[in-house]
């Protein structure tokens, strides 16, 4: 079950010549588009799963780039012949967020009207618009109807899926996620943005050929990487252990194994995800709120056609199971079809990357399930 | 109750020309201690209540400073006339941290050695140092006998006041503590001295005579202040309403209420807060463990000869609930008496500074027990 079974995949890149409509009322394009696909498409083109993915993941969801490396995607242990998300019957469809710096369209890209980086003259952008531009991947691929799935922000995109295009959207498997940020993930969102803003080298988000603003990514990083984990499993992983040592330095470095971990997740983030790809898209989480234009959640669900499963996790802090409760009763109240889950584990909001056999039971009886 | 009753008070400084021995084996010294006291000493000199501040705290506890200002101490509404610190009866004492920035030595004290400020050539420092210190001024007060309390940080000392010095603490009260700090709390404090350390102005802490570290600083403080708050207080008190607007602006500024009150709590504490003495105190607070120096926390309270009130609140989770019940049980273990109180509030770790009126009760009943 746990190894690779997709084998060497790439990310391809469709191009979009057209524009779309942003929720900001801005016409925005061209577009590029970075995907992988794992599994066959079948001749109905109806076998088909977008998988999303979450802040800072990419479309590299399955199997591995390099042979030599052989680094899988992050959801790999998910994706493939037997897997939750079974190849051998599915065809799984990854692509990287509007916004993001994987290859997908984003404030690095290069703006064709000024041949340089669009930086902070990207437009700022929403859930809707993220999900505005999978589809149009869907349509080049011929997809008229799909299952979608994500964990965390990719919860959010999910549920903004099953919303907007409610003819497509067979079931939905909503993992780790909400249906509206709270004030505290606001403030955690606000505090990193805070953090990259104030880095001299941000100079307003015009870096690109210069020194980039990684001390303020790094904090960034640091006060997320917070939240995805747990007391518990912080208490667990690392306790209060200190970093190589018998006794405390007595110095302001490290001392503690925590801190140790916390700022090599801040080093290595720096290396792969880009500061203005954090802003814009954490803003985009922030506005997200599924029930703002319909006037309450009940109404939103009221658009949907497809069968839920909202999937929670029992230590998760950021996106707390009240949540993903509060959104399986407006579903109910809607009238909707729709399977609450609650899994037990001290694994913190990251559990949706971690804990892969209760969730593969689970999704496995749900996408067996007729609609 | 609630009106200042204490009057119009001042900061006192005591200067010491000795040295101390601080935990790390340093001989430090001359110390200046910042301290104010309310109500008045009792011949026998045995009606004195230390009250020990948290972690940004000053010695500034109750009554004002300024006749025209009349903005009271951090602790105003429970120490006065009638109060549950009543000053009618007890003399009160507060002093300011050592290490801290308000009168009492630290980094952005001068030297007299080199005629500078210290700045990062001040030693590093522990909750027991910082006792120490108290403790030099509750001799020069000519206090043999004292009732300690404190919350937060300050229940840190506390409890380490009852373990150190046993002949002299006849009661403690231990408000919204722990005996040592989680892997957690060390891993928020980690990341916000980060952020100081990553402002260019930093300038390893030799900043005094030039613009000091303020984005890095504010940026601590808003990861501190929402793990001062919970996600109910803040969804109370922010929810997802704009600031001042409408409709979204669609730009990377500030949107949300949440986003503007923690910039404005940033920005505010840069006005009054050493920058390197949120590093030294931060450390101070992941270096506390009760347990270390005894091999259990049963062993450590082993030592101590007072009667405890414990007292926690039920959304702190800063330092939760299951904190202050590991402690009680340790008490009961070493046959000490120890009266726990879980009070249900919404107001997470800054309970201690909102919920008067259950604390004084609480408080005030515990004061009267015989010990």
């Amino acid at each position: 079950m746990n190894t690779c079974s997709v084998g060497q995949t790439e990310t391809k890149i469709l191009k979009y010549d057209g524009k779309i409509k942003l929720s900001s009322g801005i016409d925005f394009g061209p577009l590029e588009i970075a995907y992988e696909t794992y599994g066959k498409l079948n001749e109905n083109k109806d076998n088909a799963i977008l998988v999303i993915h979450a802040l800072t993941g990419d479309a590299h969801a399955a199997g591995y780039h390099d042979v030599n490396d052989k680094k899988q995607g992050w959801w790999d242990k998910m994706i493939g012949s037997g897997k939750a998300f079974d190849t051998d019957k599915y065809f799984v469809v990854s692509s990287n967020m509007l916004g993001g710096c994987s290859g997908t369209t984003g404030p690095s890209s290069i703006n064709p009207e000024t041949n340089k980086p669009y930086g902070l003259s990207f437009p700022v952008i929403t859930m809707e618009d993220a999900v505005k531009v999978q589809k149009i991947l869907i349509d080049y691929l011929g997809i008229k109807k799909l299952i979608v799935t994500g964990g965390s922000m990719g919860g959010m995109q999910t549920l903004e899926w099953a919303v907007s295009y409610p003819e497509y959207v067979s079931k939905a498997i909503v993992i780790a996620s909400t249906a509206r940020l709270s004030a505290q993930g606001i403030a955690f969102n606000a505090v990193g943005r805070n953090a990259i803003l104030s880095d001299t080298n941000f100079n307003n988000g015009d870096y690109y050929d210069k020194q980039a603003p990684e001390k303020g990514l790094s904090v960034a990083r640091m006060i997320g990487h917070i939240t995805y984990l747990c007391e518990e499993s912080m208490h667990k992983k690392f306790g209060r252990r200190l970093q190589n040592k018998e006794k405390p330095d007595f110095d302001l470095g490290i001392d503690f194994q925590v801190e140790s971990y916390l700022q090599h997740q801040g080093s290595s983030f720096v290396e792969r995800f880009d500061a203005n790809s954090y802003l814009y898209i954490t803003k985009a989480v922030d506005y997200f709120d599924l029930a703002e234009k319909y006037g309450s959640l009940e109404n939103a669900f009221a658009q949907t056609n497809a069968s839920f499963l909202i999937i929670c996790f029992s230590s998760d802090w950021l996106f707390p199971v009240c949540q993903s409760k509060e959104m399986t009763k407006a579903l109910v109240k809607a009238g909707k079809d729709v399977s609450f889950c609650e899994i037990d584990s001290p694994c913190g909001h990251d559990a949706f990357l971690l804990e892969f056999d209760t969730q593969t039971e689970i999704i496995k009886s749900f996408l067996k399930k007729d609609n």
